[in-house]
């Protein structure tokens, strides 16, 4: 079963959004044991669509598009799939009728655009999209007498997501009667390695053949290996990558930071929560993002008490209760003020963890003793309180990015001693 | 000139990563009057590769590449150029010695799976990689008669782009000769309306033909009027694009928000800088979202003095002053709250202006009369103070997201009073 993906939109070929449902399509398939061989974006434009439909359907069995679908006159893609299946679109009353009455719920009427995204090639099978107006369909052509499955798919991915994870694609594997064969994918987040550290520890597993491989790679906080495993059963898909895992986990120790959809935020969550054991935090150059990332995990409320953003040295003076004379003499990105952030807003906020973060995003304020990058992230607990000093490179962003993660990770290694 | 992008890698096709080099690449060539006809995504294999060269050879004049040219094994970019072009590959001297020394500096020694990616194929020209190893090159070549031009660059973004923008398309655009003929591209991005409202306000923008046009894109918080005007003269483009601009603002006024890269955040710091005022938060659901969207313009210190997380009902207490039998009376998520942490936060930290959010980001938490994505948004300034009761759908991210960009528009527009 090979499948491609057309992403439809000029949108894309501007470069005015990123391609996110490709991604999301890739995966979903990968996890169903369905290789994607090609992903192509194409403009709004009936022809160049259809001369995709048909080399897509040259090589592939399977073609997946999303986008086109709006109720403005560019979206053209129910037109494009009319012309290469030779049907042509007809009113389809169901989809209409659902969508005058969820409108009425909402109090707007039924408009002629909205209408128009109601025509659909006449005897395809339709999906009513329950995030937006315009519907799904599927169906079954032949191209150079080659039996073909097209799915066409809305494009924002709000409504694409849901549509094809619980409507679209559990049809079409009822339909083709797709064994249960299953593709396992398990990723393991290293923190605190560099890529080549990694792979100089897991030659072996890297160099595993199918049905059970072992892939490498390396994200902005981390270092991620991937465990794939083909299998009919997925108990041995599943034992096999607990044994990889172990694997991995005796020659890495904490540094096996997450699994799969886990993130820092909800490792130290789980922790928290097990423990009894509430958090604040205290941060100045992160601004914010460090207790939205905390915040992230649904039930953070649980053990999150809040923090304080203390952006300007006035709020760290007067509502974290740095002395003025510390600021002074080390200077407000320093070790002694991260500490003192740390200590402070645990006490403050009477939890058994706390967190200071300073230092310079940049792009301006560094200098050449404490340049752009530097930053320090002070950690509170019941008995003791440390300091790491790090540098990051990159834009503002990036760097209050890597600070806020690696702070969460000295929070995660520091609960599990 | 018509261009294509090819990116390679399987782990574009699993899903495993965002094809944000697509989107780089179209938005710089489409800032070049350059279009972009085709996106596609093919393989780490040779046969696959060098098929996706000549689909696209037989199509486009210019063929980009990014990807494939690692130091492992999988990476056969290089590989796939060769056989496309007839030309062997050959070490690259001058490449070999720039990454020996840079490798020495870093106290690093040259190893073999780095000497792999020295070798090009002959008489290309070749880009020295200052972000990393493995160098970009350019050639041209005839398919089927016609001339075509490639390029082939690396798949790490940030190596990627500076090499591309300060190397690559440089070079390219003098060696073909390219007029000044600039694609304007101006983005204009309108709060608090749906696309349908503000398509039914600008059918006549919408209809435009080049080299004047105005495209429509609904985006979660905001719908967006592209202007894309084409010219040779730069000067006419741009006063081209300015009177559509204004005949957006004349029709929407204060529901134009941003323009181009300006952000909510930026466009309040505008604001704030220019009137010498201070902003202070107080956030609860959105858990220090709206610090950070604050915090993300380089700057912010000058007017944002920082800000209180109150997650749980005891510091809402304890730092905002949230009389308890408020807090038992209204509920957390309420409009007295809301305004209370406005006012509070603002004296508390002597602002000009105070934000107070509250709501139920979900996914749990909600009732009846309290539903997941209630959020009450209060804005206190130095006359007066006020809420605003909203209701928001989608997963927990999504709220939080939605509830802060509503926050920060609404400052805005106050701040506009």
């Amino acid at each position: 079963m090979k499948a491609e993906i057309i992403s439809i939109g000029t949108e894309l070929l501007v470069g005015s959004i990123l391609n996110t449902n490709a991604k999301f399509l890739s995966e979903t398939l990968a996890e169903n044991a369905i290789d994607v061989y090609r992903q192509s974006t194409v403009g709004d434009n009936i022809d160049r669509i259809v001369a995709a439909f048909r080399e897509a359907a040259a090589r592939s069995d399977l073609l997946i598009t999303s986008g086109g679908l709006g109720p403005t006159m560019d979206d053209v893609t129910f037109e494009a799939l009319s012309k290469f299946i030779s049907k042509p679109l007809a009113l389809h009353r169901p989809t209409y009728r659902a969508i005058v009455s969820r409108l009425k719920r909402h109090g707007f009427q039924m408009t002629k655009l909205i209408t128009k995204q109601c025509y659909v090639p006449q005897s395809v099978k339709v999906f009513q999209n329950d995030h937006g107006t315009a519907p799904g369909v599927y169906c079954e052509t032949f191209y150079q007498d080659r039996k073909v499955q097209v799915m066409v798919l809305p494009g924002p991915p709000r409504e694409m997501e849901p549509l094809f994870t619980n409507q679209a694609l559990p049809y079409f594997k009822k339909k083709i009667g797709l064994s249960g064969a299953k593709f396992l994918i398990r990723s393991v987040k290293l923190t605190d390695v560099t890529e080549v550290q990694v792979a100089q520890k897991v030659p072996d597993l890297l160099r595993l053949k199918p049905p059970a491989t072992v892939g490498i790679y390396a994200k902005p906080d981390e270092v991620e290996l991937k465990i794939m495993v083909k299998d009919n059963s997925k108990k041995q898909a599943c034992r096999r990558a607990d044994r990889i895992e172990k694997t991995i986990r005796t020659r890495f120790r904490e540094k096996v930071a997450t699994i799969d959809n886990e993130t820092l935020s909800s490792v130290i969550g789980q922790i928290l929560r097990k423990n009894k054991e509430t958090l604040a935090l205290a941060e100045s150059c992160t601004g914010g993002l460090l207790s939205y990332l905390v915040t992230q995990t649904p039930g953070s409320s649980d053990y999150y008490l809040g923090g304080v953003v203390s952006y300007h040295d006035r709020i760290k003076i007067l509502e974290l209760g740095i002395p003025s004379d510390q600021i002074k003499r080390h200077g407000a990105v320093s070790r002694v003020v991260a500490k003192k952030m740390a200590v402070n807003i645990k006490s403050k906020f009477r939890a058994d963890y706390g967190i200071g973060i300073t230092g310079i995003a940049g792009p301006s304020g560094g200098r050449a003793k404490k340049p752009v990058g530097l930053v320090f992230v002070g950690v509170a607990s019941k008995q003791k309180v440390f300091c790491k000093k790090m540098r990051f490179f990159g834009n503002r962003k990036e760097i209050q990015s890597h600070a806020a993660h690696r702070a969460l990770d000295l929070l995660r290694l520091e609960l599990l001693k």
